[in-house]
């Protein structure tokens, strides 16, 4: 390796190229090492080990099956496909590479040349869809940096942009759609200050230009949803932040957006994510509750709906569940980045979903949501950076498939069990009689519950059973 | 001691009279250890040997003298005391027994007896008045249950409050006045499962009987507003918990609530003071901007203010600053419960704020505020369980006083100097432009910013200063 | 309810008189409701309509049959009752009163009549092995002054303990012992500076006295550990704190309790257990590591074992597994206080462990560790505030017990596929060769080790497959 | 900008030159931009603008002047600057691009080609080296690959070290010297699982030979301390990994350094600096405690001291100042990696340290401990990701110094005012008795103390005061 610094990271490529030697690519052998030739095409699959992945039951132990997820297999009157409407994260899968904050990257995709070229992207976009297909799933997301290189002009990077899209649009087929579309509006240097919340002018300006091109091509690939991740829209300190000036702003943006949306006659439904912190110290969707706050002050409740990521909802100090739920009550659940992160762990850590209690009451949301459709679930996860193997990439999204596959199954038998909801039921039924009826209409006053507590003296309150509901819940994984 | 097990909490009155006997009670010589006379009078002077607490400036030694606040002293164009409006928390300094989940009561009051009796409660609103004469302050805060005794019925328990009241009025004179009253919906196990939110029917009523009364009491005393603090509306586990019918349960509850108020002609303010979790697992009104999208949504926006606890505001992810600026600038600023946790706890302290950095922070978002009347600085803040000695009470306010005058000092030398907000104001000037102030009025559509965007080509961004920010910032400590 | 104030805990006593009026005690009809006679003893039965608890399978829906544990069926080797050694908290069980910061008591056990009386604490114990006897356990575990009420004088309160022992003893019978005893050290006023810690030498040798007689007591039982609990050992600040002193002074305590131990022959192992803070901000036994190197600079690593409890752990920042491993690598494992806390809650919850995954990792290292004997799974884990059926304190104990069972099937599986440990044999096994050896050895110094690395090149390094243990764990759940 | 995504960071280079034409360079204007010539040589000043540091006493607004920090003036009998032996920490100042997981770099150093060469590194080194002089400092740290390019071969990377550390050897004159070296052991992808702790034998090999160099480069260089930072050796899973091994793999490791720092005459200390965690999600270094138990139960307790950071403490669960102080106590502190974090930021910020109180704490730890020497200060902190102004590293390391400088002028003043050291002696001078005395010579054993206990009835428990003693602190601030 020629560079070697914790933060220097320019000579990646070098790195890249070293272990690519070491780990020779998978190419057929007729071809050789350079199956990637020199005009940048790759003839070869890309997963040549690997088969499309089927369903062989929970007692396979076949690494590259599924052993819960049955994509035809119907759960509660709908396909567990149509209940997860799965989805590959381009970037996470595509172009993650390891890095860290104390390390370079450690991924050296056999498919990969070490350059950023309009080749290479589309080399890679074609990595992407023998993927997918051989996963079996049907949905991908994508941010529009991820899929396609800069150019010196936006003229250049829209034309850029648009030359990938195609090639996406004619890879994807029938079938495939992209779950959403974003614009990546955290990576480069212009938005260290935020886009939208940017301090600069010249910032917001160019975060405009560049989500109106995004939402275009999400529209163009048959998208259905478009997200607005604001990693960067926060702050790192209070005392050089105009915090009340930055959310006008932000509001100022969303409005343009969804007068954009309705102008092209985009249908998808529009994304918050919401997120506490990191990159920034304060991110201003922190979570499902302060982003609905925020959308209602400014009036754009009605155009919005949140996208709940697990591991952000465990840094913001819940559970996905409860984020979940905010969401849903608050009629805002529109997708899911289904990942995890790590209980002893302060940051993103974007792991793969493999705990099935948690995955359990995951599902329990969504079937109260009547599915997600047209969100889906989102595999925001990426390997660990040890994981190096190409073989690797595909055993995750089993896994976290499996799991996810597995909590629709619990769940249903949660609900067709039905000893859960009822003891729920139960611990409100004092409210399912003519005074609390009033009471929901809002008809009680205080005067007349008065006289009512004065006339039925001490009230009684019965145990919780939180126990028996835990053991319910267990016995059903 | 007679009781010894680490939850049995039954025997504390022995524990106490124990203690008493070991740490002879303060009252003057010549009435001897009986000048708690056997009717439950108190003939002497509570605090005997604290004279009343006086500024000497900050080269002072004395323990029981004040180094920074200065009341009448004129601080930016208003007295130190109209900014700061201090009160004194009944609960924590004259119902804190230095309990805790693993340990029994330490304080030894001299003028305890042991009881709950109505004597008592009256013998200790004498002492409240007492000390907060000796402090020098104008204001107190009360829960109904903590100034006077349940009795048997809610006529007898009301009969009880009203007794305490009418002396509590005689004791206030003309210049004091409750800052805020509130009605104590956590200790009794009736509200194991909330109050407003509870799954029992009956607590629902049986709290709206209580918080009738508490804002009458409030009204009666000339209190400035009235306080909702929901220790337990919320939940342990979402599996025994209907969500979102708890939540409309609380809507209801709070329009009661509005309905009374102006029936009553009360014209305090209403202030919810958010909490994340603690004693729950998870509180409704997490944090400021949870609980005002609780408000917005329910319609409730124009009727609440909030109640910034700076311990809250830490456990629940975010810096006392943060919350009181999302406060402020979603219109929300009410009232400050001026304590402070440590940053390794994950549980409420309620320290005394003695962080001249943080009460920094806090006055500058005050002033900002132009003050908080008729809301104020109220000192939820305990001593520590193992601070037992009569004079430690006073030692803690003064400390905790000084500490919040010498931020409005910091504060104001930082105003006046200018610098920070200079630096501020120009890190947006890019905004104080044409195309700004379209952006801000929210003229500016996507097709305008997009042609802007590649007139202008790659934008100039400025450093952020953070460094100088805070240089600036620590020179003004 | 008479009393009401949340930190004043004055008159339980009444309270509990309210609830229990409020719930009629359910002891045989034809006793009537006096079943606990005048002269404080108790005719009936404890649990009339809870049977002995049998174990039915994972099919039962009987909330009161184990659906995992099955005592007598043999797992690897050894019967479940022997890997698990199950034991009762005799603290949380018959001592807990659902009071928390906030809230009052909210248990009225029937048998309880709101004393702390001798006789109340020997019908106490009859309950605790009726209990005991339905579940099918035969260890638990008590601190002494849970067990009987303090006298005036320690001469006076050992007499207490001793007349409550001896009732213990006999009803013990052949087959039930103490897993531990222990010396409760923390609830009296008197160690609000902790014990062997404290500031105070009158302190020091008062717990002193009361560690000798509770090790006196446990050996008298035929307790099998004793174990030592430091809460209050450690700090509130340590602006007033000599913490250099304090813990020499916890060191010499050690020892004076090692010498007693072996001066009258009793054979238990002495056992610390660690916890990170709580109820102070910072304890001396901090975590697994922290014990240790305090065991190892006192030279008293040799004497002690570790009780490791899983909510402590995740408390300090660690999952409960790596504890275990801590301890177990350092030769330290002695016991396990089965627990868990909840992943967003930073206050020590106590609850029952209810995750099939975390149970399964605890019993990989319980097997690593050769079982636990002559300590085992003392349940320090209580019934929610909210949770006040007497049924509730048999649910909550099966599940737990039902999910470290199903730990141990799983944990068993996993090692009988054998798949997950050799893949880590395989990820060490470049170390199983000749040069291996020899640095395992410490023969290789810099100079030769130097030589090979230039000889050898760039290292090959291979995927750590976490995503493939991971599945491959989750499949045997 | 070319590249776009945010993992791929393949071409910063041209990100870089962007930057830079951005920004140009400030070199002397009669050279021009390419003052940067051709042979890789830089001609001019690094920092043109900036005028060697000064002391200008508090009053001073000059954001490049020192208020607090007085290098020759004298404090408790020693220079500030000998009290504080600050160094600048080479990879954060001169390699800190502002990356971060999130984000590309921001930083666009004039004197920065973008390359990783062997003509950039001794041009950055000469920059280095103007710093250090212009700050007024004489001690700096490095990681070996932080300061010279890889090559091919070790071979290769050693010779391009020691072109370097010839070039520094030179511009160190006579005055300054490496505070401590560091081999660079966790950013290169072959150290993914550890070093001394990988899972690979070549990897175990070839860390050997990169802290043999490093080692003899530091001595050559006449550094006064060496420093192991084991960024990588922990564990992501227990599932996969073998801990124990790996800790005695530790172990050897750290047993052959020793031998060789003997071998060649190193006379410099070897430090270890705990984290908790990050990248790894456990590092085997986790805290003070936790390294000296490792240290202790290895054989190496008197080979090693501690380096402690403050932010690695808060994140461990620990304040900084229990951490120094859990090294002090056991005579483990030997340096201090000054820094700071976030309180409500679970990664490493390595932010400057700005908090009067908290610098306040740290140099009462190292008052106590007579000074850190042969170690002293590094400044292990960076700017934050958005300043990128070249001023910027002067403002913070200038803030920086005098946040520490005032902390010691605070420390200084406790120390002679001495009513904070009275209050702690009083508290404790119960064991300054005889029966004190033979408690802490080992000599009472417990049933002497519990002759002592029954005699003496309850002992009496003082108030600890910690409200006074935090007015006393802040009272010195």
């Amino acid at each position: 390796m020629k560079s070697s610094n914790f933060v220097l990271l320019v000579l990646f490529l070098n790195v890249v190229s070293n272990i690519v030697a070491a780990a020779p690519p998978t190419c057929p052998a007729d071809i050789g090492s350079d199956c990637a030739t020199s005009s940048g095409e790759w003839e070869g699959e890309f997963f040549p080990g690997i088969p499309e992945i089927k369903y062989e039951g929970p007692s396979s132990k076949n690494p590259l099956a599924f052993k819960w997820y049955n994509a035809e297999e119907e759960i509660l009157g709908k396909k567990m496909k149509d209940w997860m409407r799965f989805s590959v994260a381009f970037w996470h899968t595509f172009r993650g590479t390891g890095g860290d904050p104390f390390g370079a990257p450690t991924k050296a995709w056999p498919w990969e040349d070490g350059t950023n070229s309009l080749a290479m992207a589309k080399r890679r976009m074609r990595a992407n869809f023998e993927f997918i297909k051989k996963l079996g799933v049907d949905k991908w997301c994508f941010h529009d940096r991820d899929i396609a290189p800069d150019g010196k002009t936006i003229e250049e990077t829209n034309a850029n942009l648009d030359e990938v899209v195609a090639l996406a649009n004619e890879l994807q087929g029938k079938r495939i759609r992209p779950l959403w579309g974003t614009a990546q509006l955290f990576h480069h240097p212009r938005y260290m200050h935020g886009a939208a919340t940017s301090s600069e002018l010249g910032v917001y300006v160019y975060s405009a230009a560049q989500v109106k091109k995004a939402m275009e091509v999400t529209q163009y690939l048959g998208g259905e949803n478009y997200v607005f991740w604001g990693g960067r829209e926060g702050y790192q300190s209070l005392l050089n932040t105009d915090m009340e000036r930055e959310l006008n702003h932000m509001a100022r943006f969303f409005e343009a957006a969804v007068a954009y949306k309705k102008k092209i006659g985009f249908n998808g439904t529009l994304l918050i994510e919401p997120k506490p912190q990191e990159p920034t110290k304060h991110q201003y969707d922190w979570d499902a509750a302060t982003a609905a706050n925020f959308l209602r002050k400014y009036g754009l409740i009605d155009e919005f709906k949140l996208n709940i990521e697990c591991n952000h909802a465990t840094l913001s100090g819940h559970s996905c569940h409860h984020e979940l739920e905010t969401a849903r009550i608050n009629g805002l659940l529109g997708n899911i980045d289904a990942n995890t992160g790590d209980p002893q762990i302060g940051w993103d850590t974007d792991q793969f979903m493999m705990d099935v209690g948690e995955a359990t009451l995951v599902m329990l949301s969504v079937i109260k949501n009547g599915g997600l459709a047209p969100g889906g679930f989102n595999f925001d996860a990426k390997l660990r950076r040890e994981s190096t193997d190409v073989e690797d990439l595909f055993i995750a999204h089993i896994a976290g498939m499996d799991t996810l596959a597995r909590g629709l199954r619990n769940a249903a038998k949660l609900i067709e069990d039905g000893s859960l909801s009822e003891l729920v039921r139960k611990r409100y039924q004092s409210f399912d009689s003519e005074l609390g009826a009033e009471i929901e209409a809002g008809k009680a006053d205080f005067e007349v519950l008065e006289k009512k507590a004065i006339a039925w003296g001490e009230p009684k309150v019965a145990s919780a059973k939180q126990e028996l509901a835990e053991m319910i819940f267990q016995s059903a994984l």
